[in-house]
């Protein structure tokens, strides 16, 4: 018996445009056998960002998958050979037209570990600046920028509005003292 | 334009044991049109179990998507024709071996919304009773009870071993002051 993961057999595998997905025959380290589903994801990027008035600046973003928008901290998948510092200034000028002077890594967490294995990468971001002549955004995003307290942000999940990995990236930030 | 996604065609469609994932073409409220895939999920119920002493019940859980064993609140899949609440109920005991004669709903949250439909219900669970005969866990899991403080939680998140739905959960059990 090993104490980690043996793979069996591939059963299938979907290569998307940012992830795949597999299914594959797996021994697990308890000795179990199964065949199980799951994305392979090259890991995520997010960023708390904030401003000097301790706002935080969010996104109100369509999300295909439910059909309406939520409000999110800015965030994205990595490019291939791409680091996730990369990742998360393209994306915060992408998707706020925003650059940030200030910056510390957060730490990483697993978004969905039953079915994914992305990691996302949180950043903190300060010193913000809005660029002179913003990146135009994906053509499958539909993306505005929202300015909200942490409170106002908590209220809106406790309503639905909100998703995991923001409130995940609030609870690094304030662990760190700076929310 | 519609204010909601249409559906153009089906190309792929996966069936797996707990989820199905399909790639399907879409048109999006805003014009764009693309080939998207996603996972179309029947939706998690998650418990944030709270003891007098104030402790929290966490499992610690193999993830075989991540090789790995994380520190998670109990957490279950819908069952077909399953109520969220009938969910947590079964799954505090399969993976605790307690029962909770205290219930209230705390709300729900997208988990993965990039690539996922599915919403997590999260309930806070209180007057916690070990079962005399606790039920099986399922032959693919492999989990024992882990007893911790919030800001021992906090800790284990800030070092990447603790989920995004975790987290989510405190933050809407702290949002009720009951953290």
């Amino acid at each position: 018996m090993s104490d980690h993961l043996q793979r069996l057999y591939e059963r299938f595998r979907y290569r998307g445009r940012k992830f795949d997905f597999e299914a594959v025959g797996l021994r697990l380290p308890n000795g179990a056998e199964g065949e199980l589903e799951t994305i392979r994801h090259p890991g995520g990027a997010m960023a708390v960002p904030v401003l000097a008035d301790g706002r935080l600046v969010l996104v109100r973003q369509y999300r295909f998958p439910l059909d309406r928008w939520l409000l999110e901290l800015p965030a994205g998948t990595l490019e291939p050979g791409e680091s996730a510092e990369a990742t998360i200034r393209r994306e915060l000028a992408e998707e706020t037209g925003h650059r940030a002077d200030g910056w510390a890594e957060l730490g990483q967490f697993p978004l969905a570990p039953g079915y994914s294995d992305e990691l996302i990468h949180a950043f903190l971001a300060w010193d913000l600046q809005p660029l002179p002549d913003p990146p135009a955004q994906d053509a499958d995003e539909d993306i505005e920028t929202v300015l909200m307290t942490p409170a106002e942000v908590e209220e809106a999940f406790a309503r639905g509005e909100v998703d995991a990995k923001t409130m995940a990236g609030l609870a690094l930030a304030r662990g760190r003292g700076r929310l």
